[in-house]
């Protein structure tokens, strides 16, 4: 047996963290060392920051110290952010340093597609960490406020939502929820308050929600005082507001975009071949260019079986970073692993308080069912990550 | 005995309310109507604001529902805001309609005096109202917020307080002690955070304060973080900062402006004759062209025997209220009243939590024995106006 081999994992989030917890179980003493690079010290909860968001739910709640779930003596963690990926050189360029490896597992994930839309970048605000959901936080709080000091500004009050997919749908429902209590808080009469949700596509929800399924959603986020736009699309964003592509402006201090990601632009940056940002990957989500480079998450491009690429969400990151840990492990015990599958346990879109849809081994669930599956799959996830003290944490004990 | 008088008051300020209890508990039945006027159903703790801007103080401990208070069958509450009087008819205009009256008493409090300084207005927040201070608190977050997405927006972490008289040093002291915790919320480095005092003065703190109390209060809130200069004025205040007569430019997020009040414009307007806004009056309070109406508080301007104006305090406000209520008593009955004296119960600023400097009884008092007795001053003044329950309910069972 020659050098232990240098793995170098690139993102603690869904992808990453599963690769790193799965690799430190399972590789040998000295058969390899393990670098997991990530620009926080923390796991970003990262289906949950639109709770965090809205206000439901405290930030620190969608959030998990690294140290708490990985072995020092077995996987290295440096807090760095990663500059520069140079793949022929197989060298990662960081701001703490420059990281040599054997091994690469990418799972550097996704960040919001704008489209090109003049405005969104400097106007809107996203969904995408923790730092940016506090800050979303804050701003809805501030718009109350600076609306009690100027009442004739009812844009204040008015909150749009660009894109009614999974994330831009729970947190419309979210803010939907939060707001009697914020209006309260500010002495605001709730029946002033506008929160629109801005879809493009015909109907809101994640595509292949049964029809009887997404019409339940709509009834429900409407009957709590989300109003839909769909078929239409954002055009333009101002400091005052979005022109819609009806001709519409609403005049809105507020404007959330969730209408979609792409891949990490490192990526691209570093001359892997992507489309929208995410890297086609063989059946084994390795680069076709460079073969010891697995990547994870919303950044690799997989197709599934009816030939549409998988879309980017937490669970398929997970079996990814998963598999692309024991198929290194193969790799490097000379054993060769099937391709990647991806098993689909189900999908369940909050819609604010008890209140969820989704399908789940095949069959559709609604209401509290619903949301108390979700629940459970979110403890699951935590548990695999940081067993039932953590499971215990972020529900039973989790911060107000 | 003819038909009964009526009474307006303008304004639920400490003298407007001082005045409506006292004539509450005194006027015999049939003598009088007493119309309360208020732009809202609350009585604003305006001494406990600065509390409710830094966020150590949840804004809703700075408010007391009228209605708790006054008995509505001796007191009419009229939730309205004054657009106009006029005295020569005896009217007061709402908009909730016009008013007529035999006397009134008009507490209509000050507003920030800008001197003229360009762009304070716009930029700077000012400590006024429960609306005003909930925007300040919520701005101080929101700055935080936006800091963590733009790192290198330093001046989203400088707090500048133009002033450093009562309101300016008392907020100056809250907001250090709150930095620690919001630091911690917001994952920001708190040494990176400025809280700048700005003084034209040669000295913080009330005029009058002995000059070891003074002394002792610059070190107590510099050990706290906050930065004093003084004999140093704001000469311009822009969306970046602040521009200072030494010819500094202090790049902030955020200015708090506290140097000073003028009476609330309404009396000028209506013809009063005014010295910054505030009406001299007779020794009895009363305007001296219109013998009818009474001026209480912020509004009056009331020479002490030293011949300098009594300064814009709730204790005298509250000792005014009672005085003009007692004096349009002893009318009533044909009786004449000795001329308003003010009784100096002493002064004592906080510096923050379980700190304070003051003179109590002519004696200097620091520390915690001060911060005492301004507690005792507060619930002393509950107890005044809502009796047992309503201290309980502030001190004991305060909203945190």
């Amino acid at each position: 047996m020659g050098n232990p081999k240098r793995i170098v994992i690139l993102g603690a989030g869904y992808g990453g963290l599963a690769a790193a917890l799965r690799l430190q179980k399972k590789l040998r003493r000295g058969e390899a060392e393990v670098t997991l690079v990530n620009k926080h010290d923390y796991h970003t909860l990262t289906t949950h920051l639109h709770k965090s968001a809205a206000g439901t739910d405290h930030p620190d709640n969608a959030r998990v110290d690294l140290k708490e779930m990985l072995n020092s003596r077995r996987t290295r963690l440096l807090k760095a952010e990663v500059q520069r990926l140079e793949p022929t050189e197989r060298k990662v360029v960081t701001d703490r340093g420059v990281l040599r490896y054997d091994y690469l597992i990418a799972g550097l994930g996704s960040e919001p597609e704008m489209f090109g839309i003049p405005g969104l970048k400097e106007h809107a605000l996203t969904i995408r960490s923790t730092n940016s959901v506090r800050l979303i936080r804050q701003h809805i709080r501030y718009m109350l406020a600076k609306y009690k000091t100027q009442p004739k500004r009812l844009d204040y009050l008015t909150f749009v939502v660009g894109g009614a997919g999974f994330t831009g749908t729970e947190f419309a429902g979210e803010l939907a929820d939060k707001m009697p209590e914020l209006c309260r808080l500010f002495d605001v009469d709730p029946s002033l308050v506008r929160i629109c949700s801005i879809e493009a596509g015909a109907a809101p929800l994640p595509p292949g929600m049964p029809r009887e399924l997404v019409r339940y959603g709509m009834e429900k986020l409407t009957a709590k005082g989300v109003s839909f736009k769909l078929t239409t699309s954002i055009r333009e964003c101002t400091p005052e507001g979005v022109r819609l592509s009806d001709g519409e402006f609403i005049p809105a201090g507020t404007v959330i975009w969730a209408a979609g990601v792409r891949g990490n632009r490192l990526l691209e940056e570093a001359g892997f071949e992507t489309a929208r940002g995410r890297v086609a990957v063989d059946p084994c989500l390795r680069s076709r260019q460079h073969r010891e480079v697995f990547i994870v998450g919303d950044s690799a491009l997989v197709l599934g079986p009816s030939g549409t690429p998988y879309p980017p969400t937490a669970q398929i990151a997970v079996q990814q970073g998963r598999y692309a840990a024991d198929s290194l492990l193969a790799q490097l015990h000379g054993r060769r692993l099937p391709p990647f599958r991806y098993d689909h346990r189900g999908t369940v879109a909050t819609l604010g308080r008890a209140e969820a849809i989704g399908v789940v081994g095949g069959r559709a669930v609604t209401g509290l069912l619903a949301y108390v599956l979700k629940l459970l799959a979110d403890a699951g996830y935590l548990f695999t990550i940081g067993g039932l003290p953590l499971v215990l944490r972020k529900t039973v004990f989790r911060r107000s």
